[in-house]
């Protein structure tokens, strides 16, 4: 067997926050074989994410902390080397947990789904056929229940979930508007991602009235990936029986101590609005699904979806400061040399 | 046709908060007669209802206000006297739009469902069968989706939607526990309500450790009438995937401007909850259903209904406030004399 370098992004610091370059170290090291029941992947493309900062951080969270000194939690898509479990084979491309590095010995459950080759490149498995594309799919249409003619707010409609939101709004037959933090944003998304209009939140200096200015008619669905003072006004602009769906909490860098807020109660009351928290890995089993219809949008021509891809894994530890900072140009991957 | 009196409790004057005695005023005057389409009720029961409170405020609200002038908005459960109306005839007893005085013209649309006499007193058409009975059921089973050996806990859980609540947590097979500002009701709903322990809020210093204490092992669903201090507290002893009902704010006594309280998307996003609101007068094609379901159970020795019954409509005036004292024992109702 040949000897084989896995190159890896540890996480060597604990970041409180936003995790920088410096909280990561690259180490090259010789990389293992798969044990009995396990596969041996070679990664192509890697995922940078949000939710790696909470990753990273050991607050309170859905996951338990990535320990320091190991490969940073990531989903990766690869090739499998050498296969020692029955339902896999070397040849056979995977999405999965095989984190920031060049190989990963995985056991089976570490792998969400196949990465079928199509006519879409190996890198949207990590984009449209990823967690973006699936939470876009799973949450607008699981949790929103759109109805052709309503009327969807998306925040952070230029991002790598939002940016599929809004043309699965408009497959829908909704009028979807949009927020984010840029006039080139906003006219990207407008022009590529089905948003009929859009909201520069960092342009306005009243908020609610932007809002309100863009949704006349009020609001079925508020897709929410930033919570804090955006979705104070969207939840104020909810019509009767309007969905919130909360996908993430963007705006608020930290939750110690909980930041205060106006009081939803009476809005979700009077308004009988039903706001639901969306975790994509609650709906692994969903995912071949809706990875199937999200391929047949996209070779219909009916849903684009923009990359960004970083050359080389030194590329890697900078890159979730990179998503935050919010100066990349569709979804943000990591191409492993 | 002889004349008939009709007495009405008038709203007189616009109260900012809880409406009290001085907002109202007994009026007598001739009952009139039912149009075309039209039936003439007499009240037997008139009931007493926290939503008041916002009917005969002029803030913004589901429903439009009480005009100054008119006899006080209220759910009453009469006898026809008279019926313009083919779906109705004298002699039956109806719930409904009635209104606090003694005789109602009404069109047919104001009745909510027809008070079929059975082993329950009358009464109970407007505690059990009326809006807090059907609420606690609808609401409970519509939003909640209990499951045997889940945790509840409810806010109010003495009150006049509460107390049936717990029994019907109990009845589905959950643990529940409850809420209330007193150890006195405290200990009644204990003894009578379904609840396996209580909370007295008014004695507790530290109510998230009070309620941490009590649901050791977390809520499934939280059955929320009051919002506040308690809501914040309970939302963050939800369980995955819990449910949240929104069925009254109680404990702020105004929303102008809005009070700002810790804010819940982070814990709706981890925990994956479920936050609706329920409002009852959209279910009313689900009344007669759910309240023979209730008088089913109430038969059968599963639900015990307890009213407070105020002798005489010159009681009226004060009686809202006196709910909001929370000093009355069960469902508060006024006899009509």
């Amino acid at each position: 067997m040949p000897l084989r370098e896995n190159r890896q992004v540890r996480l060597v610091a604990r970041p409180r926050g936003i995790p920088q370059a410096e909280h990561f170290s690259l180490v090259t090291k010789p990389a293992s074989a798969p044990g009995k029941g396990e596969i041996l992947v070679r990664n192509r493309y890697l995922s940078v994410d949000p939710a790696q900062r909470g990753w990273a951080n050991d607050e309170g969270n859905y996951s338990a902390p990535v320990p320091l000194n190991t490969p940073m939690r990531a989903l990766a898509v690869g090739e499998i080397l050498e296969s020692n479990a029955p339902e896999f084979r070397a040849g056979e491309f995977v999405y999965g947990w095989f984190g920031w590095q060049t190989h990963c010995v995985a056991a089976p459950d570490a792998v969400l789904r196949r990465a079928q080759p199509s006519a879409l490149p190996l890198s949207a498995n990590l984009s449209l056929l990823g967690i973006n594309g699936l939470t876009a799919y799973l949450a607008f249409h699981g949790l929103g229940d759109p109805k052709p003619g309503e009327h969807v707010l998306v925040s952070t409609a230029a991002g790598s979930v939002g940016s599929f939101v809004g043309q699965l709004a408009h497959i829908a037959g909704c009028r979807a508007v949009g927020l984010t933090g840029s006039a080139e944003k906003a006219a990207l998304a407008q022009a590529r991602y089905g948003y009929q209009a859009m909201i520069n939140y960092r342009d306005s200096t009243d908020l609610p009235a932007a809002i309100r200015e863009a949704c006349p008619e009020g609001n079925d669905i508020f897709f929410d990936n930033t919570g804090g003072a955006i979705a104070d006004a969207a939840i104020r602009t909810m019509r009767l029986r309007g969905r919130i769906i909360q996908c993430g909490t963007a705006a608020n860098a930290s939750w110690t101590p909980v930041p205060t807020g106006p009081r939803p109660e009476r809005e979700i009351l009077t308004r009988r609005l039903r706001w639901s928290g969306f975790i994509i890995f609650d709906h692994i089993a969903e995912f071949e699904a809706a990875a199937t219809r999200l391929t047949e949008f996209a070779l219909d021509g009916k849903i684009v979806h923009d990359e960004e891809i970083l050359p080389g894994l030194e590329h890697a530890p900078g890159a979730i400061a990179q998503l935050y900072r919010g100066d990349n140009h569709g979804k943000l991957i990591i191409a492993v040399d």
